[in-house]
């Protein structure tokens, strides 16, 4: 399948120690090499680095691991292709505008059934069902709210519906964002774990790296961070359910829909 | 004001030469310090690296520059800000998709009106007149071909017109391409070349770095790039006439329209 990450924060913070511990697993640690991507965003601009080739040894990685970009809004995936060829289109996460926003997207596992699902303004690029579901999600929204709603929330909440029925198509771990919400579904396997004062030293599973969070953070710091399988060891992250949909903002949970 | 870069060549090429020449100008041989963007494309998937800071000396465009990246269609720009801050959604070049490709533009120049260009469909995320008239472009686009037209030379027939009537608006040099095709439309000032064989030494203007390209190509490679001004100062580049627009296709001109 597939490894997700994301991160929510309440002020800008570098993904660099998180990344280090998953980029292992596309190629090293894990079977997903076949290609990975991370998108940060920064207001409301997004910067997106991806790579058909293994996240473990990629030079585009080496970068995106030590180089700080500092955002409140990142989404990243590694992949081990079942729908589609190893391709740069077939790359997640994808990007598409909606209301003047970019819309960012990745998804782990696999649909049984999705040529069906209508895409109105939003057409795949690549082959892989994930593009197409991400299509159809946004032409839903577009059907749903033709401008964008005052409510946010409420959209993301019509975004949950939606996802919960592709859920019924197989399996749908997902991952979207606005760059301000980022929606967390479960289908099968995702975790999150929220860090805030007092920080303390966290180890990452797949490499030799510590970090202690003390040092780089302020007191008013909150930091989400949601993968598929938990990235340390010495901290508690938790499990979502089947079925259960979680919206972060800044950091914080601002929206949790049981199973 | 700006500068732009395009490529388009009949075998994957790297850039890494062009945009060493491109990148000095972006803050020490010229002003254009506020943001700097390059997208390549592998297929129908495409790569773009950006950064609101100096191309000059940007970690990012040390990436860009030493990597070989290869691609059959590339476009590049340096900002020098005039509408819009400095900021990510502001920095070029602009994608979006259209008919299940994405499609990357970008601009140099400033239009003097452009807030009521209609766009449907698309709308600007950030604040630029550059986005804005992309946004446009894409709409009319879309609303004279709402599918992907079967002679996609006569659809850039149609981008030319409606650029040309840009032009007379204000400023617009203007890149743009779906990954096979690439329009350049000369507002004030824009040059290209088409290396071939017997391919030879290239020496850039910006900083001092030569190259032989013939160790570096086969007989058969063909590779038009495109820039604001001659990026190197011992070959001949063709100055296009205010109002002019060429077409590439894998290097070679495939049309071309007089003022």
């Amino acid at each position: 399948m597939c490894e997700l990450m994301g991160m929510s924060a309440n002020v800008p913070t570098d993904i660099c120690f998180s990344f280090k511990g998953l980029r292992e697993r596309g190629g090293r640690t894990g079977p997903h090499k076949d290609g990975w991507g991370v998108a940060f965003y920064n207001n409301k601009g997004v910067n997106t680095f991806k790579d058909p080739n293994p996240s473990h040894n990629s030079q585009i990685a080496d970068l995106v691991s030590d180089y700080p970009m500092k955002s409140c809004a990142v989404l990243a995936h590694i992949r081990q292709a079942n729908r589609g060829r190893i391709a740069l289109e077939n790359t997640h996460p994808f990007t598409r505008e909606l209301w003047g926003r970019y819309w960012t997207y990745a998804h782990n596992g696999q649909l049984s059934t999705f040529k069906d699902l209508p895409c109105s303004g939003y057409t795949p690029v690549g082959t892989t069902d994930s593009e197409r579901a991400f299509c159809y999600l946004l032409s839903e929204l577009a059907k749903r709210y033709p401008n964008r709603p005052s409510n946010r929330k409420a959209a993301f909440r019509f975004l949950s519906k939606k996802t919960k029925q592709l859920h019924q198509r197989g399996v749908f771990n997902m991952l979207i964002t606005d760059g301000d919400y980022l929606l967390a579904f479960c289908s099968t396997k995702l975790h999150w774990i929220t860090r805030r004062a007092p920080f303390s030293v966290a180890r990452l599973s797949d490499i030799d790296v510590d970090i202690d969070f003390s040092e780089h953070t302020t007191i008013n710091d909150v930091v989400t961070v949601i993968a598929t399988e938990p990235l340390t060891n010495n901290e508690h992250w938790q499990k979502m359910q089947p079925g259960e949909c979680v919206l972060f903002k800044l950091g914080e949970v601002v929206l949790q829909i049981d199973p």
